[in-house]
């Protein structure tokens, strides 16, 4: 029986004005999980933490995305995954698709790379389906490439590393719960073109910021006139976080996939730590439990555990 | 009395999905403009083509502009200018632009460039407002700035010089009429957010390609979902051209800012040259007036002549 085990990555969908298009991979937090490769033409899933996810393989976001890959597959084949998850559940850090690329990464390492990375977002995409009701790949996309990755197109699926330059995010996870499907929901079905064209301005700046290195474009580009003034609502103290973080010197930030965690990007450590201090006041004050995570951009997407 | 002659090229806004954001300079064709520095706060035009455009200073896009400047300007200063336009207006290839551009870039020179190119983006949006009614840059940025710009925010006033790798125009100019301000308003004030996210796939697509100067993800970017369906209604043989020319193995294309002109992108000159036989070939059988220039990106803008 083959075994591997990696970690799969948290990660931030949209990036503030890229909304569906946009991910980044981060170096934690990160799930760990063990596969095994049986002769069973079945998928048998155990969690190791505590947050009560569905152990059936049909119902599991991890077991769904290797069920796709399965159907590419004729012999007769199948997995024990173990699954220890460090991101929480419903935090908007890509929980779901980390669960979902993580297993079919892993199953592609055991299968000798018989697929490719997109092949394998498209079977994790059934992951994120399970959990969302949509199939997206904002957070599957930088799970499986690395980096920071534009999804240019779902139908036909087209995907873009973008090269990028040194990064730090300071993400605050505020204990509430915000569920994906229900932060869609309160989006309108129609925006107006003045904010449309407003919109698209700043996301080919952020694109022109990331490619040429410049982090001042980064940071006049992280703004959202459609989604954050919809969902922001629904996330407490999140103006009061935003402003404090830029003036502690952060390029920027915004809501992390659907929220409720807050992400802000820095230009070195020294800054991504004092942003830390400022989401810690807010929450403190307001006596709202929260986690906080300092880290950097992950290159690589989900790798094997050393 | 200080005099300077100057080439104002023709210029491509929008590039397809950037509605608005993105303008491409031409090297052909391109307006003849003649500036001279005098000591009396006056403007004089002369246009020497035989367009009939008004030459009354504050009723002509060049004299709106250096209106602009002047109004900058403490010394008693004044401009004699004539004018021998050469792109034709209400083609869609920025002729209002080059006039206003060409004007206060010559205009600058005489003054030993005591303004910044972006306080020149500024003037010459005073002609855009007298030629369409709105204070657009997506074809002023360019002339000014030369090759490819985003403008990611009118106000603040936000331009970003774009690397490109070498690509050809054929630009096809049917003769029939659409103004600016009509082609404005049969636009919907509000479209639908999936297609918006669309389009911003599509931007960060073209603007990744023209960077990472990937022929095959700009040709891929060159889609317009939002803009295109409702103005092409308004010039004839559009989806043939836009259809024969793609089989010619151009990368893609579209209006020309709010049209009625065509513009084609090719990787070679060959190419190009294979595009504008389709155009012929359609606007001959349709018996309607063309003009069809094949040119490449001019990287320097508006520029003195030698």
């Amino acid at each position: 029986m083959k075994t591997i085990r990696v970690h799969a990555p948290a990660s931030v969908a949209n990036l503030v004005c890229g909304f569906d298009i946009l991910g980044m991979a981060l170096n934690e937090p990160y799930d760990e999980m063990t596969l095994t490769l049986t002769d069973k033409r079945e998928i048998n899933i155990r969690h190791t933490d505590s947050f009560k996810i569905p152990e059936q393989a049909d119902k599991n976001v991890a077991g769904a995305a290797l069920y796709a890959l399965l159907d590419e597959v004729k012999e007769n084949i199948g997995f024990d995954l173990v699954v220890h998850k460090n991101i929480l559940p419903g935090s908007g850090l890509g929980s779901s698709a980390a669960g979902s690329a993580g297993a079919v990464v892993a199953a592609n390492i055991l299968l000798e790379n018989r697929f490719s990375k997109e092949d394998l977002v498209r079977f994790a995409m059934a992951g994120e389906k399970l959990a969302s009701g949509v199939k997206h790949a904002d957070n599957i996309a930088p799970c499986v490439y690395g980096g920071i990755t534009l999804i240019r197109s779902i139908f036909p699926l087209d995907i873009i590393s973008l090269d990028f330059p040194p990064l730090y995010i300071t993400a605050v996870h505020p204990q509430i719960e915000v569920k994906t499907s229900d932060a869609r929901q309160i989006l309108r079905k129609e925006v107006l073109l003045k904010n449309a064209i407003r919109q698209w301005g700043n996301i080919a700046g952020l694109i022109a910021g990331f490619l040429q290195h410049d982090y001042a474009l980064i940071g006049r580009s992280l703004e959202d006139v459609i989604i954050e003034p919809v969902r922001s609502v629904l996330i407490p103290g999140f103006h009061e976080v935003k402003s404090r973080c830029k003036e502690a010197g952060s390029l920027g930030g915004g809501i992390s996939g659907s929220g409720p965690s807050i992400f802000m990007l820095s230009q070195d450590k020294a800054t991504a730590k004092a942003v830390e201090a400022e989401m810690k006041a807010v929450y403190e004050r307001e006596g709202i439990d929260y986690r906080i995570y300092v880290t950097s951009v992950n290159p690589n997407g989900v790798q094997v555990a050393q």
